[in-house]
């Protein structure tokens, strides 16, 4: 058995398994240990920090294997869609927002156009701008996500269904080769991971942050608004993040507007991060954080996605005789 | 290609489905169809209401097929747990609350120990309990859940791992069979569903029920006390429901101490009912609730087990091909 679908097909890669694109600590390095493993690596650009990008794309367009980007759709800088195209992705993922200013521009590059959305009416809005796959997004996720969102198992079917023929990767909640195999038995074409590649060899993260993440619980994870006030970021209020325990969530759980108008509270946390009391950022990160348990070494990041499809095949092949 | 599992051979069932003992709507009629149609039928007792169960007890268990009864932990009557086992079911289900008081009982009895678990400190004291299944209920699920629950896709395979080598039921967010072939690839023995089975010719719901469940979308449900509280349940707090829109909703969302500490509130909410402007019951639903399309006819539960197996096979035998 060979795990094909209509999204390795595609984009010509082995295994059904996208790098999720998050912001920073996808970076080129990551997103090329993807593509090289099998899967389809996607560079986090968030909102295409020239810097940045100029520093990344590079590593990712002289790896191995399709590659794409992932951006924040609502805060896309002026002229990163033509730099980005510019390196010749095989996709570019948009998240979050409007992709009707993009979608265009992206698919006559000849780029496949990848829509995340997180809702029926968002997926609706893909299919008609002719999405060349959707990304179906449940709350369980880690980071960024809305506000309303939907868990993935219930949501995910309805996307494939609503979005037929274009393929569908089920995204959140998924950090192992049995949460793979779960998106292809709803009738995905594949799954699109997050979390789980924070901890391997290549995230662009600090080494307290994957450390973290090995530790952490899925039932200690919290969404809402609170660490995206704190630290002033722009991110709309529909959406919210998903992160592990931080100690200004303990502080303003539930007191997202209080925080919201009180500059001083804001101006505290700055100075928090600047005496290292809290880290510079947030731990973003999924419910099925539990499921990642490499304590003593963190795995090189095209080893794991060939590992994660050998298990997704296992799990299918053993489903219904457990 | 057959789905075999630990669940489907402890019960000598022939589909690795059971039906959720919804309170009070999953009946005799009910559960005895689930039952001949090659599932588990479990009897919904909820706390054990004499009459109702001097009726509904007789129906399934002169029905074809191991059959058992759902009861509600935190609120079981006196003398409940010893008027079922009386009738011989072949398993107890204990939801909600500390199972020690009745795990012996039941299992001195002979019946199957099946107990329902909504993070993974209950997980744990089930495994220790000696549970002979353990149901991992998702957030998704329709009706009462954990205040603070788990999504089912990443739950599930972290409660198969703690568990080994008790099965695991999967619950939440699951309505046809493609969510029973996630299930099973997650590692799950089966799947344990309950709104699919509220429209079905058998469930003991108002019509207005089935056709609000039929016509309800998983984006509308929402998981809070608000209706707990308005209809003056006694529902320990650390329970949240999930249900379809409502006017109390609308009214109370987010204002649940207030509407606590209002008698005239909760008086105001008899007289509606009593009026006929609000419905006798809120229309419980899980977020699976847009996979039920039954424009026309509530299908036979019977069939119903049987097809959702089918579709299950099916989906597996598809996955990673789509």
């Amino acid at each position: 058995m060979t795990l094909s679908t209509a999204f390795t097909r595609l984009f010509g890669v082995r295994h059904p398994i996208a790098l999720a694109p998050m912001g920073g600590s996808a970076g080129g390095e990551l997103a090329a240990a993807v593509s090289r493993g099998g899967g389809l690596g996607l560079l986090g650009a968030a909102y295409g920090d020239p810097d940045w990008l100029a520093r990344e794309l590079p590593i990712v367009s002289q790896g191995t294997g399709p590659w794409g980007v992932g951006l924040l759709t609502w805060g896309i800088d002026a002229g990163v869609v033509e730099r980005v195209l510019e390196h010749g992705p095989r996709a570019v993922m948009l998240s979050f927002g409007d992709p009707g200013p993009f979608a265009e521009r992206i698919r006559r590059a000849g780029a496949a156009l990848i829509i995340q959305v997180t809702d029926l009416e968002e997926a609706r809005q893909a299919v008609d701008m002719g999405a060349d796959v959707i990304v179906a997004q449940g709350t369980e996720s880690g980071g960024h996500g809305a506000r309303h969102g939907r868990s993935t198992l219930p949501f995910v079917p309805m996307v494939v269904d609503l979005a037929v023929p274009v393929p569908v990767l089920a995204a959140g909640g998924i950090a192992d080769g049995r949460g793979v195999a779960a998106a292809l038995a709803l009738g995905a074409a594949g799954a699109l991971i997050g979390t789980r590649f924070q901890a391997t060899a290549e995230a662009l993260v600090h080494p307290s942050i994957a450390t973290a993440i090995v530790e952490g619980r899925g039932q200690d994870t919290e969404r809402n608004r609170v660490l995206d006030i704190a630290r002033g970021s722009q991110w709309p209020s529909r959406y919210t993040a998903r992160a592990l325990p931080h100690r200004y969530l303990d502080q303003c759980r539930g007191r997202e507007a209080e925080l919201a108008a009180d500059p001083q509270a804001q101006q505290a946390y700055q100075e928090d991060v600047a005496r290292g009391e809290v880290p510079p950022l947030p731990v973003w990160a999924g419910e099925a954080v539990d499921l990642i348990t490499d304590i003593t070494d963190l795995p090189p990041a095209a080893e794991l996605v060939a590992a994660l499809a050998a298990q997704a095949e296992d799990a299918l092949k053993q489903a219904g005789k457990h």
